[in-house]
């Protein structure tokens, strides 16, 4: 017996692996409802029950009854007629004239997120993130041992102003930032939807200070008022932004099915450093998606989705006024969450595990979606998974612990 | 319009990125196939005539009928109940007293053998496998900028005498490797199976020289001798294999499941680098797999696939034998491949197109498995897809084109 010193064999790299804070948080939670109900405002995962899993579940068995290809290979870029369909998509809610060819599906946006993260970003090198922005891509691009520049947001989306600003102070420092990274619809964790006038700012200043921008449209399909918005892919003269689409918030979270929509000097290059790290994206996953889309489903889907959460947000929101009066918060017009600022002197971290333990109510504490090491006084709450009915009850849990 | 220099903004890892000799041949035998029907010996998938996918049809339906997780994420290591029956698994299969805890539920072996690239490999480091060895790792642990020395094997596996040799050698130059990569059984592209003196030898070394070994277990379920042989993993007394577990090769490619068994000093790590990149594998795979196990399939399927692939594999071996006589080929006791030493002078490449172009007949060159620009003159063929009455008539036809 001679065992090894792992520490030995590790990479370098492995110094800007960070566990995810909120993973912790979610073994709790887990661990929570094994014991008792819990009213979660806790997932960033669509209702279940909102889902049309009767249709899947036929959708499935034909797939796998009727398709010899369901249990093999598909090519590494998705299948062929997935990635028409999602074309098409693109044009009917992006209105966006994609090139099949240039779209590459994904293991949901993540793998898109961090197959841009393993082509683009060196050690050292910028990127700007709205402030908070979405902990994922930022535990996932400091893997590749970036510097992230939080832009602070309003009730319009990042401030364009200081992002303007912050890139001129950087320049004349000699430095250069890469990318911009957006969550411009439902942000991520706020909730926030970025107005037209800062869409246009931001594009703008892309093209003058020649960054590219990565735009996240995880939530682009679940809006719940008369907002006029466009994709920033829609806006893109310049080609400078990279598309990161998903279904998994309408059609779910667990099928794993996103995409990359490129620009096309960039897609050879992407599909050779994905090949091998995947081989091809779950093909009984992509044939679920390719029916859902092909069939005509996706607009019916969406729609009775953004019924059931405009009312559960409702709900939220008027718990909230009731509740939690004076309370700091976003009213969001898309996506799936609630941002709440908290009283100065109050942990978010404190209140997220005591509503856990104590009212079996899960939230996710704000601050590690902060860029800056601020938001300790935050809570994200999402609104699309817990049953109507217990909203009001979890939300007055949690006002009992602020007070 | 400023349309950006992409150059400029790409990372400098790009360098190390190669796209896959053996998908361009992939896609031609893709736009052949949809003008006439090919008789494929290219790809590395089981014959979906051989899955039940009937039963998967059941399965998936009750699934997505029945369980509301299915549509919504899992933890990133992979459901429970899933890794609970993988641990029974690799009791029953590969002799080892497996943590559920140290196992990784992964997007088939390909997101496990890149997790290992990214977490352990450096730019520099140098990685010992066979050659030739499977072209997807050896392109994606490039992608991590290592140095590959290739090891010969006979009959028996990797040489072990050579590899000691090799690894003194490296120490006596002040070279130290960091791990051996190996493909014990049924090994791609070869279709050699390591005896077991090769096997206690190999772990002997990898203890004597303190290093790690990567245990790629694809294809360990579907052999068609009495061989006796065990994983690297059951002997491994010294805790320094990693093992890479997939279900690919028996319940299918396309379902995208496979793990990792990691050293328990390890998990945390290789969870939190996997989080972000991919959020989980996908559920309805996940539990398709989880009830195929649980409900005692395995077996009955594997069995199945054993009894069609000896046979095919038989038909192979014979239309060799009569239709290239003193061709020098591995006689496969495992796997998938046959692997042939065509006349020095002829070229594997030329064959693999005129073999697809003139008689509709897809193979694989091997020489992008090798990892030192040798092996011009090989080429691979998989025995399991093709069905039963065209494998000679294929054959034959290879046989005309290298006369």
């Amino acid at each position: 017996m001679n065992k090894p010193d792992y520490s030995k064999f590790l990479s370098s790299r492995i110094n800007f692996v960070e566990p995810s804070p909120i993973r912790e948080m979610v073994s709790k939670i887990a661990k929570k409802s094994k014991e008792t109900l819990i009213i979660s405002f806790a997932a960033g995962d669509p209702d279940p029950d909102v889902i049309p899993r009767k249709l899947y579940a036929e959708i499935a068995k034909r797939i796998f009854e009727d398709e010899r290809r369901s249990v093999i290979y598909s090519p590494t870029e998705g299948l062929p007629e997935l990635r028409e369909e999602i074309a098409r998509f693109m044009m009917n809610y992006e209105r966006v004239n994609a090139d099949p060819d240039s779209i590459v599906v994904t293991i949901g946006g993540s793998q898109a997120i961090d197959l841009i993260g393993r082509l683009i970003l060196d050690p050292g090198d910028i990127v700007i993130v709205e402030n908070p922005s979405y902990v994922n891509t930022i535990l996932d691009w400091k893997q590749y041992g970036v510097r992230l520049i939080g832009i602070p947001m309003d009730e319009n989306g990042m401030r364009t102003d200081v992002l303007e600003e912050t890139i001129r102070k950087l320049r004349s420092e000699g430095k250069f930032a890469k990318l911009i990274y957006t969550i411009p619809t439902g942000q991520n964790p706020t909730g926030i939807t970025m107005s037209m006038d800062r869409r246009k700012h931001l594009i703008e200043i892309a093209s003058e200070h020649d960054l590219l921008i990565v735009e996240d449209a995880a939530y682009n399909h679940l809006i719940y008022e008369q907002v006029e918005i466009r994709s920033l892919k829609s806006m893109d003269k310049d080609n400078r932004v990279v598309f990161v689409g998903s279904f998994s918030k309408v059609l779910g979270t667990g099928l794993r099915v996103g995409w990359l929509y490129l620009p096309s000097e960039l897609v050879n290059l992407f599909k050779a450093a994905k090949g091998p790290s995947d081989m091809c994206p779950p093909v009984p996953s992509q044939l679920v998606v390719h029916r859902v889309l092909k069939e005509g489903y996706f607009e019916e889907i969406r729609k009775n989705a953004i019924k059931i959460y405009k009312e559960k947000r409702d709900i939220m929101l008027n718990a909230i006024a009731r509740y939690l009066p004076g309370i700091k918060h976003t009213k969001p017009s898309a996506g799936m969450f609630v941002f709440l600022w908290l009283p100065s002197h109050v942990d978010g971290w404190k209140i997220a595990e005591e509503a856990l333990e104590k009212h079996a109510v899960a939230t996710i504490p704000g601050a590690p979606f902060y860029t800056d090491n601020s938001g300790r006084n935050t809570l994200r709450l999402n609104f699309s998974m817990a049953p109507k009915d217990l909203i009001e009850k979890g939300i007055e849990a949690l006002a009992n612990l602020v007070k």
